[in-house]
């Protein structure tokens, strides 16, 4: 690595940040989620599949904002309606039209749904969907996957402090795709679980991905059926890159709650829970409610955002894109020797290597990449946008080639 | 009232949403919190001072997006630079440099504070200093006022169904102002009080707003020392209309963590969470994440809205403009031998009616208003904002001269 400091812009900021904020950057943004030194701490701005960092270094990002760029940063179809009803007012001191309407094309298109509330952070929705099957089911506890992400409010988020340690009394975990364990849990605890939660496949940070084995699903069903407990998906994070209808219908599950966020309004801030409509009266009898949670501009970038999702090819259109990506990355390591895979599904990838659990040779590939001007993150799973091109793709496979060379060479 | 029905566009919009949205619309813009019929359940856009419904009825608004306008609707100042950050870019992987400029105009403005961050609801900010107290000091209890109002998560909402009550196992609540109740709390529970969370001061929805009374954050400050507890101030409904530095100069308090959001960014989504430098330590050992939370569109909005703050009077011009609203509204009422009476600071009104605590009379004048084109809500508190006039508030007088005189007629 030459001497010159490429991100010395995001590291002073850092200091004057690290006075004024508690470990100057906090939760998933923190620098050391990434690869200090190699990756920028800042962003300065973005448009379409690129970013730019306060040292003015450009980026082919693949985090897409955590998964909410679904069409691509500074969209004119999603930012030109959004930001007009922005200067018309955003937050109102009751909701917009435009609300009915989105409720109205949310219900029509998530397969299942028959009523939706619209809430701000994707926690606010998975909280309240447990909220939800607690008062519907008159039960307490709610099941959870180990290394699941649904949010970082105590019942779920990773703060393992003793003081903190009740708000997860009423939790139990099993392992992903482990069906008797699972049923294990349902009957040691009959009677007495409210609900599972589950994203429609396993992401979890610093693993592989993995999709539901076959009969997963099947049994989940069986046994909430079995125990009247409902079935939450948190799709959040991959709602729209695998099913416009709901990443349920792709992996045939029948949930009964549903939370969506992120790519719904290409990263307007908006989350919505949909729910069956048997559920309707249970959901009106909780007091929901956020000073935010009806303004009127996210709304309308979710049905810009739906409708130039449609325009740009949708999840077709994503899963070319991501095969070539897949495709192109193997190949790479490979070719030098890696064991590279990609895991998860196309649209949403996350590398790791074969021969390296502890992701030593994440955080090298990582900073390679991000020094060639690629970002993706060596921690979390990436994600594609309709932003990216097939030439977006072809220069990040090329530079993927001359970092998993220069891996090779230790002199990346 | 006329066979004529004026909100007949909302309603219908809200037939509409009663079939894809639990209770049509839900929490604190639900209609019933107004008064149907005389409300619009819907608005269509807003500026300044003013609101149209999807009717076109023309509004002065007293709500102003429930305390989040504090320089008007739309205003070029704030929505300029703010929605031009959104072209460029608003969520992004990483935080814009935006973040440490308003986290070091926060730590430079708000007394005591020694480090901000940043949430997105207030009850993101209120929740998190109750956990951030909790792992301070190791001890699991809350203190609150009856009927102040946090946000509506389980430990402070209004849910009161018993599969939710155990959220609330750790909370214990006094009258507001009432110091040997207070005393009484701190000597039964003493070594288990985390913290005491109060609003600057009380102002409960469906009463009169109460000021602090002498003595009493003195009581409040020794017992927190004597047990070690934090003082948490959830400023985040009055933020910025009492004093710009924090609500607690203004009644010289001293909290150790502070949640402000609503007017902090006139409407944009954001919240933030101050600590004193001392708790730095403590903050820093959470995990603090939310996918929106470091938005760069808010954060520039925040900035501009201090500015304008400034440059349009601050706190002296809203205390201007709420005490000739203050003395109209009251005068107004007495001369139609009515006991209207406004309590609270004169920035943040609210009016009772002093020979009817059942709100009645608060029914029919709010519904009277808004037949006149006046939005004041009839149970909770109103907000003053930069962009009211005192020509808006001499209309506000004298449109409610006349909804006095027709009450008294029985004839609104």
């Amino acid at each position: 690595m030459s001497a010159h400091d490429r991100v010395a812009a995001s590291r002073a900021l850092f200091e004057r940040a690290a006075r004024v904020i508690p470990g100057g950057i906090y939760g998933s943004k923190a620098p050391g989620f990434l690869v200090p030194g190699a990756y920028p701490a800042f962003i300065e701005r973005a448009k379409g599949s690129r970013m730019w960092d306060p040292d003015g270094n450009e980026y082919i990002d693949y985090l897409c904002g955590f998964g909410s760029q679904i069409v691509g940063y500074g969209n004119e179809r999603v930012d030109g309606p959004a930001l007009a009803r922005a200067a018309d007012g955003d937050l109102l001191d009751q909701p917009a039209p435009v609300m009915v309407e989105l409720a109205e094309r949310l219900v029509g298109l998530v397969e299942g749904a028959g009523w939706a509330v619209f809430t701000k952070n994707g926690n606010d929705a998975t909280t309240l969907a447990l909220s939800m099957a607690r008062v519907h089911t008159e039960k307490p506890l709610a099941v959870v996957a180990a290394g699941a992400y649904h949010g970082a409010a105590n019942w779920c988020g990773g703060n393992p402090f003793p003081a903190l340690a009740g708000e997860r009394a009423d939790i139990r975990t099993f392992t992903w795709n482990d069906v008797p364990g699972l049923e294990r849990i349902f009957e040691e605890e009959r009677g007495r679980i409210a609900c599972i939660i589950l994203t429609p496949y396993h992401h979890p940070t610093y693993r592989p991905q993995e999709l539901p084995a076959p009969g997963f699903y099947d049994a989940v069903h069986r046994l909430c059926r079995q125990e009247g407990a409902l079935f939450v998906m948190d799709d959040i994070r991959a709602n729209f890159r695998l099913d416009p209808r709901g990443s349920h219908v792709h992996f045939a599950a029948k949930p009964d709650l549903w939370c969506m966020g992120k790519a719904l309004a290409n990263g307007y801030p908006i989350s919505v829970l949909l729910g069956r409509a048997e559920l309707m009266k249970t959901a009106s009898s909780l007091f929901i409610t956020g000073t935010y949670w009806m303004s009127a501009a996210p709304m309308v970038a979710a049905m810009a955002t739906l409708d130039e999702t449609g325009r740009l090819g949708g999840t077709a259109r994503l899963v070319v894109l991501g095969t070539l990506l897949k495709n192109g990355l193997e190949a790479s390591g490979r070719a030098e020797g890696f064991g590279a895979r990609i895991s998860g599904p196309a649209a949403i990838p996350f590398l790791t290597f074969d021969e390296d659990p502890n992701l030593y040779l994440n955080q090298r590939f990582g900073a390679a990449m991000a020094r060639r001007g690629v970002f993706l993150h060596p921690h979390h799973n990436w994600f594609l946008s309709l932003a990216h091109t097939e030439a977006d793709i072809a220069l990040t496979v090329k530079r993927a080639a001359d970092a998993f060379a220069a891996m090779r060479q230790g002199k990346e």
